[in-house]
């Protein structure tokens, strides 16, 4: 029987394929949950023959379906569906409480706590059988997801013994989505929330965001712009949030919103949102027992105040503690939380913007309740392709803090560079901030273990929209899943989750994965070197942040212009953040270390110090020549992804192999764009000599003159 | 080896249905070119054997795709493919040229003209055999489509004599499209045009646009938003703009601009855009060579000037005819065409709005040179859900006039309500102008037949972004439809059009096509109905168009204002566009019936006249009485609707038939919101009683301080 079905599931893909169908071209909507067929020997050895299930619920239901639909794709069988263990190779699911069998088991549940899973390889009955444990439903739903990756990288299923708990508490997607459907710093379309259809219509790919999201333990989801419109808190829309919630409650994701400070007065008529006013804090309850009415399971608030001109509680002379509190007084009784951002700069070119927000909320520390979270960006100044991490990491030890990394890659090539941003995160939560001495990570800040907050978390802003396969590009689509999987586990490494996405994405064929893993590890340096190498950041032209913008000097505030950041000159080039103050931020041995030029890790010398052109670099090479080195580096990395991915069109189906394809084409010619811009730039403050067989193709007046989008042919 | 592929396939679709494949969930993206498979009986009767092609060319190429993935997917077996005809039930096609076949059968196509064809049954070799055929490869690309529509609608193929030529040279999409990937009217998403990825990448979605266009007969498309950004004449967009014209070209479609009247300023560096002046024109010339160098099947451009704000020739002193006719001369010598558009009106609120394009072109007549068509939309005013024809129309007999219909609905419910245009459009080509005595219809204007121009046409403005079924609802599709089909015929029937759609788009089962075809051909009135009876207009709230807004008189102009055109008082309501001077814009008898109360169509008595409240109508009711039937009679044409696709479940597949539930539910809400939102404003000024059972729910004040997309719950 398994074999004709076999030869019938041959034959229907031979017929989908002849149809057009997506066995054929493939446009990425199904993300790293495709569930194609597994290899004939791999199938034989691992076969799942029965899927046990015991009590039901809305997250039960889920893992159940998710389970049937990947076995069936994988295995191209669908599992025998019961209650009971009647033979060898039964899949068993649920909780201690929901299934009898498992309870019977006496497995140790109590470590895994409220979300995580166990697999395991058992004997019920006198059969062999693997179960999904957990203490809760939607620790069940998590281990269907793992369970069904494990199936994915072609893990053998025979002797399990699986079990992991997420580290962090929130685990979070921002989405950037405004009201009229626009994404802020989108490169994927519109926004995939339908409003207009809302309540009364929730489409398939909202389901299908849940079940993906829960396929990499995300479980919460700000649905709307740090920038907030106030419409938001109407009754109207928090009717259309309830729909929303409700069709994401079963995949364990909570919904949260970002509020405008200022709601108080332009929804509820008053003259002031000053925290510490009774009736602001009257409207905020009375608005947030409305919400609660419909969203019973509602998360909380993400709020950016008094930062790039939203208003905020500063505006009434009360500090961000003030707010931050009042709100989460109101949210407490509902077990709601604050998520307050720090991404706050003055506007005086005197001080170093990158040292504000430790100045600003350093003070504050002890100050927040309990269920505040301070949200703080992983480098001081804005998701550049690397900077060090932020000094507020380590330097509050009485206040939660969680991560806000930027999935959508504003400032790293946005829809078509491939940058796998793995290898951003993992520097970053690795990073040491000897709060408490050597091993005090970024990572055990944020998952709350160094200084034992309760809250803990990481928040992504996301790069999701209503593009066919939903992130731009199907490489982006990597960076929503390492999202995912290192807010689960701060510390699993960016190799071994592009690993996992490669195999369940394209292909277990060996020899496309190494090729294709390399690839993705060296993409994010690649970008580093042809946009802003050796520590410089905030180089690209105002506005949009796609193109080279060294020049720019468009705006009316000195620290959005680029000079304020290169600080380029006859000298030298690079910030000198001693004199700012900024390093004296750092715990030793970090501020010691930053603050000579010899002891600067080289890829941030410019970011700490202004720095000699001819200072000579470790490589024996002066900084202008290290510089150049750098940049025609990034342009030659992405010649070598570009003849990687030549050889690799056999492993992937024909439409996802073209957009990768001619994505890399474009990602080449805007990285020389990169490259001759800057160094036409630079050259001008450098005066010394390109080294052999290197030269920009135009004068500088042509890349300063060229509008954007516009990088040209090389 | 039929049977046994038959029944191949039906296991492949129970088991693509088993995967949640798209068998079972269909998202619309396949919009109306599903090519599911026949009955059998059907199939049984009309199997095609063979595809016979001759000599080859990317369009007949696409021509003979399309038959081999239309034909595998309505029969279930791809036919064999072959250069000559061996067996019966061969299908031929090409043209006297590219198959031999074909010429040596003597076929009728003189008649035909460039994009034409025929399809009729033949014998060739004493083989039975269907030939299309056609004087071009388009036009043996547009037979295939049509091939293939007469096995969806489910015609017998034994006997067939079909010929077919468009009767408009025009048929274009304008895409109100803009340069940062938004769509001004836009209610499915974001752009399909990829800025950012091209020149390197056109994604499969745009050769399906191009796919969905050619089997409706579409032959051009204008990119990007009248409101025109000149960045798209740089020479970087030129590049970008050529590859999709690349893409476009084997189906037949032409590329066409919106251009930014001012651009020689912006892009050229010139003080002056005056098209009398030699360096204006010289800017030109150059840029269009240019364009042409790219693109050498280049159609034209769009031109939306001195409108709403945009620059034009009059901001020099010169007139409409000056500036179209410096860009015709300059397109000429490439056989390109100016569609520059009419619509303009002035700010001044003692002249009527309705009056001014006819005031300002009819003195033009005769002076626009020959590769110039005025694109004229179908009424006075801005695609209202009813307007008279457009007076211009059977004005201008010595200048060729184009259609500019609206696909994308800014003014009849947006995304959600359920409108099928077909009968807009019907209504606007059947009118009468009497330009030439009776039977000077619109469609006879605008085909260029009534005074013999050569250049004749339709554009829509389109209602396409990359939602997943491209339109924001399954029913809209019809109308992009509707529009393709009206576009080639413009006597074409709407309910013929609805039909054929129906049957593509859902099934074939008479119980299921009547009761839809039904609800389209009453949904449009419904809306006139629930919005803006008996002639009324414009009374939607300001800016998004959305919802109602009889009270608004928010905006710098008196002619956006909503009172400006209802004009409703303690008398009665309505314009009185008799003394405006606007009635006498009609050629007789038009003039004389609009001229009197009696003798003027009730459906738009209070577009021409002031009338008082207790007016007597035809039904017997008062002034008063009728409007308050129509706004009720507009809401209980909803609720038939949903009660109709209630009980039609089992012919959709459950993702689109929850959409159109829904959405019909959501349509029922706001129609309950402009009825009792316009009936408590007018209420005011009639101070009549309501019928017996009916009062708004609400007081004025409750809809007047409603936000945008909040209608109430009924």
């Amino acid at each position: 029987m398994k074999q004709r079905l076999g030869i019938a599931l041959g034959l229907a893909l031979a017929l989908m394929s002849l149809l057009g169908g997506p066995a054929r071209a493939e446009s990425g909507y199904d993300l790293w949950l495709r569930y194609q067929p597994v290899e004939e020997d791999y199938a034989a050895a691992n076969q799942v023959a029965a899927l046990v299930t015991g009590q039901r619920s809305p997250t039960l239901d889920a893992a159940a379906l998710e389970l049937k639909r990947g076995l069936t794709g994988l295995f191209g069988t669908p599992p025998a569906q019961g209650s009971a263990v009647a033979a060898d190779g039964a899949l068993v699911i649920g909780t201690s409480k929901s299934m009898p069998a498992i309870a019977a088991l006496g497995l140790p549940l109590q470590g895994l706590g409220d979300e995580g899973y166990l697999i395991r390889s058992v004997s019920i009955d006198g059969h062999k059988a693997t179960v999904i444990a957990a203490n809760s439903d939607v620790g069940v739903l998590y281990g269907a997801f793992a369970f069904l990756r494990l199936i994915g990288t072609r893990t053998p299923l025979a002797n399990l013994d699986v079990a992991s708990s997420p580290k962090t508490r929130l685990r979070v997607l921002d989405h950037w989505d405004n009201l009229n459907g626009t994404v802020e710093r989108g490169y994927a379309g519109a926004s995939i929330w339908d409003w207009p259809a809302l309540p009364e219509h929730v489409s398939r790919r909202i389901i299908d965001y849940a079940r993906a999201n829960a396929s990499i333990g995300i479980n919460g989801t700000v649905v709307n712009n740090v920038n907030a419109d106030a419409a938001f808190l109407t009754t109207e829309y928090i009717e259309k949030e309830a729909k929303l919630a409700d069709a994401l409650r079963p995949f364990g994701i909570r919904l949260y919103l970002s509020v405008r400070w200022s709601a108080p007065i332009e929804l509820g008529g008053l003259k002031s949102a000053d925290p510490l006013d009774p009736a602001v804090k009257a409207w905020w309850q009375s608005k947030v027992d409305e919400i609660y009415r419909a969203i019973p399971d509602f998360g909380g608030f993400l709020v950016k105040a008094n930062s790039e001109g939203q208003p905020g509680p500063q505006d009434y002379h009360r500090t961000h503690a003030d707010g931050a509190n009042m709100i989460a007084d109101v949210l407490a009784p509902h077990h709601g939380v604050v998520m307050w951002r720090a991404f706050v700069y003055a506007n005086d070119p005197k001080i170093d913007r990158a040292t504000t927000a430790y100045n600003e909320f350093v003070p504050l520390d002890g100050k927040f309740r309990d269920n505040v979270v301070l949200q703080v960006k992983n480098g001081p100044l804005d998701f550049q392709p690397r900077e060090p991490f932020s000094p507020l990491f380590g330097a509050m030890p009485r206040t939660s803090l969680m991560m806000e990394f930027q999935i959508t890659k504003e400032y790293l090539g946005q829809q078509t560079h491939l940058a796998y941003l793995g290898t951003l995160y993992e520097e970053a939560l690795k990073s040491d901030t000897y709060e408490h001495g050597p091993g005090s990570t970024v990572a055990r800040v944020i998952d709350g273990s160094l200084d034992h907050h309760p809250v803990s978390g990481i928040a992504g802003v996301a790069n999701i929209g209503n593009d066919p396969d939903w992130c731009g590009s199907i490489f982006n689509q990597a960076n929503w899943y390492v999202f995912g999987r290192m807010a689960w586990d701060p510390e699993i490494s960016a190799r071994a989750v592009a690993d996992e996405w490669v195999r369940q994405t394209f292909s277990n064929n060996p020899a496309f994965i190494a090729p294709v893993v390399d690839m993705m590890m060296k993409s994010r340096e690649a970008v580093v070197d042809y946009m802003t190498p050796l520590g410089l950041a905030l180089i690209m032209a105002h506005g949009h942040h796609m193109g080279p913008g060294p020049w720019d000097t468009i705006g009316p505030r000195e620290d959005w212009k680029a000079p304020y950041y290169h600080r380029a000159d006859a000298e030298g080039i690079g910030f000198d953040r001693v004199a700012s103050g900024y390093v004296a931020q750092y715990h030793a041995p970090l501020k010691d270390a930053f603050a000579g030029v010899a002891t600067t890790p080289e890829d941030l010398l410019l970011w700490f110090h202004h720095v000699s052109w001819d200072y000579r670099m470790k490589s024996g090479r002066t900084l202008w020549q290290e510089l150049v080195a750098h940049y025609r580096k990034g342009v030659d990395e992405v010649a070598a992804m570009q003849a990687a991915w030549a050889k690799l069109g056999d492993d992937v189906d024909p439409e996802r192999y073209a957009q990768v394809r001619d994505f890399l084409a474009i990602q080449h010619r805007e990285a020389i764009w990169w490259r001759d811009a800057c160094l036409a730039y630079f050259v001008q403050f450098s005066r010394r000599p390109f080294p052999e067989g290197y030269k920009p193709k135009y004068p500088l007046s042509y890349y300063e003159k060229m509008p954007y989008g516009a990088s040209p042919k090389p």
